[in-house]
């Protein structure tokens, strides 16, 4: 299927052009995420099939308007574009081999959890089977699906991606993050990344001011401008990353040692363990013994190598 | 030394009341960040009275109009408020003996880096010198100082505090946290604590999506956004914390359980080291083991706390 057949479908569905909206959609699992796909589309007024490889859970769905196929490869010959979200990439494996042959010529939507390894290994499968790929990383919670603030990532086929934005777009913003079907999964583990990092040096700090018997709630209002203001030194230490000049007159990895002396003691003093602090605390040392003590924080970017013994 | 002769005291000095406004004011140790407090306060139009250990730095200083003391002894005699900023308690210990029976009837302001029991020891020793104590987070780097965004936090003395607040503010904004002189440190500590985490995510990512030759300051502006979305999430963890009850409908520890193992193995591939990952995943592993599967990330604070074993 074409883009220009797809659009004549679309034209011909209500007599109106939609640019890709209103497509027929197919979604397969129904878990919290998938359920909350197929409500985003219903919303929308997409002709929505669902299916689960678990019976029951397609009620809800059902009753807003939803087409429940009976088998795996029903579901896909359903639709011309078809959303795939399961637990992990084996159940998609598994659900997929069933239906293979009829993908030709339809857009497969993965938005399954995975490495940008297996998302490329998916895409290579797809195209065996003469389908289009994209593969999406679902940056929110189901409970944000359609709702602002929702943000889905996107890689893989382009002229996919332009079809179907705007149907896609029913489950949050849509940003497409380039042709190899393994960058969306690549941003998406980066964004869960800096977010992990993120939540790790506030549970720390919520733990230690804890520990002195000061409620987080007294403390959460002092973080939240705090990191907001030290946020604002990203795109300088991205730009020192992208140059290789790590040069400062601001915060040296000298001073951070020390730093990271008194907050590691403080958090033992505290009986609390500073697991989460060590790692950067000995990139910091690291970064100082190879003798980029004047340098800025962001040098520690280029000692974040694996190491050849692990 | 009474809050009412102190003010009594600047009544006198040009007539006007001035609130502790251009109060005399000395800074012990002129490194960079010394350096930068004595330029705010002698912008704001105190008389300043400056000391550095090490002979040689007070010269800009005496040139914007700094008096400069010949012994740490003589420069806490300068001023009712002393201010000192130096490498660490050590130092600061070894400067002040000389100085410990003039510092009577003084407030002494320190705003070197240390831990909250060492804060506690000073205000002690302070205390038997018959001054007053303030211990100081300066919670920005020197080029802040005096300029819109640097906060100030101090604990110890209230009645210090609140003489001397305006003062204080030629520095930046200031923030009182509370009586016991451990509490700014604890705050500060706890900050960077924060800030490093983020800091320490944010590396993870940006070496991720760099060894994909995706340049940093292309990744940024998605992470910017993503992450002040992620904070707003704070203040609900913080209740968690703050009542115990951690139970989620949003993402559970079980979600973020797989979320972990993907993005682990995704540096790998990448031939990066997952080392400032791996504490928080233990700790998420941990919580599962430990039953708490389906509660919110919040409960991870709980377990923050030091393993008899280290």
């Amino acid at each position: 299927m074409s883009a220009n057949d797809h659009k004549k479908n679309e034209h011909n569905m209500d007599g109106m052009p939609k640019d890709g909206n209103r497509a027929p959609v197919t979604i397969i699992g129904l878990g919290m995420m998938g359920s909350a796909l197929a409500r985003a589309f219903l919303k929308e007024g997409h002709p929505t099939t669902v299916w689960n490889r678990a019976a029951g859970k397609a009620g809800t769905l059902a009753a807003m308007g939803a087409a429940v196929a009976g088998t795996a490869a029903e579901a896909v010959a359903a639709s011309p574009l078809v959303v795939i979200c399961v637990l992990d990439y084996e159940v998609m494996n598994e659900i997929l081999a069933s239906a293979g042959g009829i993908l030709s010529g339809r857009v497969l939507v993965n938005l399954t959890n995975g490495t940008p390894a297996q998302a490329r290994n998916a895409a290579a499968w797809a195209a065996r089977q003469g389908a289009e790929y994209l593969d999406g990383g679902i940056m929110a919670v189901p409970q944000m699906i359609g709702a602002p603030g929702a943000l889905v990532l996107y890689s893989g086929s382009p002229s996919s991606f332009t079809m179907y934005q705007q149907s896609l777009e029913s489950l949050g913003a849509s940003h497409y993050v380039g042709e190899d079907p393994g960058l969306a999964s690549l941003y998406d583990l980066a964004l869960l990344s800096a977010m992990f990092g993120m939540f790790g040096g506030f549970f720390q700090a919520v733990a230690m001011v804890r520990a002195e018997m000061i409620p987080a709630s007294v403390f959460t209002p002092l973080v939240i401008p705090w990191l907001s203001a030290m946020m604002n030194a990203f795109p300088r230490m991205a730009q020192a990353v992208d140059t290789g000049e790590h040069g400062t007159d601001v915060s040296s990895l000298n001073i951070n040692k020390s730093s990271f002396v008194n907050l590691i003691e403080a958090s033992r003093d505290l009986g609390l363990s500073a697991d989460l602090m060590t790692p950067l605390q000995a990139l910091v040392n690291r970064g100082v013994a190879e003798g980029y003590g004047a340098d800025g924080l962001s040098r520690l970017v280029e000692l974040i190598r694996r190491p050849i013994s692990t």
